[in-house]
């Protein structure tokens, strides 16, 4: 079987453990790295092994089968097309939930199908899989509520989201669970010179990824000294299942979060290659496809 | 939209639960019931409102969509192929796992196709939906080992299992986790009269059943006061995502037995409508296929 090649756009924390989790598939081979040109220099520097090129430069890399764009999540209505043209399938890990997802999926569908090439969206832990997991919890019980319970943790969106505001040098964003899926948001800011923490904490408090949870926000000098990339998931259901109520229903889970995230963005990648051109989130596709081995031995290992 | 027509083989304990369920979901509509002759005079008396018939009255309920087996793993076999053979999707919640399930998949696949129709196998909650639980756990974690762990509970497959040993009269068969994967099984039997209780244990013991556990066989006067349909489970994994080790997973469920399992089939026949002719596990089959309502809110809702 000639291994699947594919292309890492974005080399931050998630695209870091993405190589890694590529490196790691039997069936997958590591074509290059893409990232923007002011860091291409020192990355070639770390990475020898692997090719680090602009995005002008990808077609030297020759034939992709996918890209993984381990990138944030406002640039992927953007970007995901430019892959998708050059005949790449695509994956990504956009996580602005509902409208922002419905709308994606619809527009990379229409591009996806144009350039018959298939698109994975919303491949994280959540968006992704706890999406697979609250799907799977209404076909249980179909009737009845389901939390969502996140942190406490650094939310990888949300930190993105709060570095790119104006004023702000560094940041990270913690989610911390208040119960029955409701969070609170304590975001840690060093601000830029010259700039007033006041107002810089008022533009977080109205962006759109703030604005609808509780969200403290410090000032403080040094923001490193406070990351770590653990996170977890509590995901709870009772309902009912036909005449039985009470059924009831949990998923945790502690992990390494961008470790995670890359994970699933590599399986995902596996499973775009069995899927007609089109743009599909998590729920669209056979759990099945995302696994790497022989059909039958893995229906007689899991199922 | 027209409601899809679904028929309900075997009225046991899962059988009521489906044809509860069937009548709760809005695309749905009963068509019948299918039990052995010496039953349906009994099941037409307390069931007035929907047809109840022999297997040889099937076609005088007209057009049907999909035939629910609520009937014991053993006969599934046998009896799919004659439904398939009628131009009916099966949904079974066929339980041997590893070999039987892939063997029962190959078996039912060819007839399928021959009647393009569709089959969805081991549709219950394990193997099912704790199967694409798996499935999951290790798209997110690759590296590592699961643990599935049982109960305590009555297992609905075992129990049928070792009622159908000769000299047995009633019995149960609860499940017992010993942790780490690991399970007892313990058995509550009232021998038949003119069978001598240790050769009827001997027969359980020797069953493929039993034959792999550590099994306790009782002799009772009384089964009826042990049945509770309580059962649940409890999935841990711990792994490697990308370069990550000691990613943890656990899922936990607390459920009446046979409501599970029929809620679950009841969302496997949705699915069989979608799918293309052939035979299928859930691993195979798109989640968002199981559920009832608009693709484009279901996504905005649950990804």
């Amino acid at each position: 079987m000639p291994k699947t090649k594919v292309l890492v756009v974005g080399c931050g924390r998630v695209g870091k453990e993405v190589v890694t989790a590529v490196q790691e598939s039997p069936d997958m081979e590591l074509v290059g790295i893409v990232e923007q040109p002011h860091v291409v220099n020192d990355l070639r520097k770390k990475i020898k092994d692997i090719p680090v090129v602009t995005f002008e430069q990808v077609k030297e890399l020759g034939n992709v089968d996918v890209a993984i764009l381990a990138i944030g999540s406002r640039l992927i209505p953007e970007v995901a097309p430019l892959y998708l043209k050059m005949g790449m399938n695509t994956v990504d890990a956009y996580d602005i939930h509902a409208e922002g997802i419905v709308r994606l999926r619809r527009n990379l569908d229409v591009v996806a199908k144009e350039n018959k090439v298939v698109a994975v969206i919303a491949a994280g832990w959540d968006p992704g899989t706890d999406s697979i997991v609250r799907a799977l919890m209404e076909v249980i019980a179909p009737r009845g509520i389901t939390y969502t319970n996140f942190g406490p943790g650094m939310s990888m969106g949300h930190t993105v989201a709060v570095k790119a505001i104006e004023g702000v040098e560094d940041a990270i964003s913690i989610t911390i669970p208040k119960g029955m899926g409701q969070h609170k948001r304590v975001v840690y800011v060093r601000v830029k010179d010259g700039y007033e923490f006041e107002k810089v904490a008022e533009k977080i408090l109205s962006d759109p990824y703030f604005s609808h949870d509780e969200t403290y926000v410090y000032k403080v000098n040094d923001v490193s000294s406070l990351v770590d990339m653990g996170h977890g998931v509590k995901i709870e259901r009772k309902g009912v299942s036909a005449s039985a109520h009470n059924q009831r229903m949990e998923f945790t889970m502690s992990i390494n979060n961008p470790a995670a995230t890359a994970q699933v963005m590599v399986a995902a990648a596996r499973a775009s290659l069995k899927q007609k051109p089109g743009c599909y989130t998590l729920l669209e596709i056979p759990l099945i496809d995302f696994l790497c081995g022989d059909l039958e031995q893995l229906i007689c290992r899991l199922v």
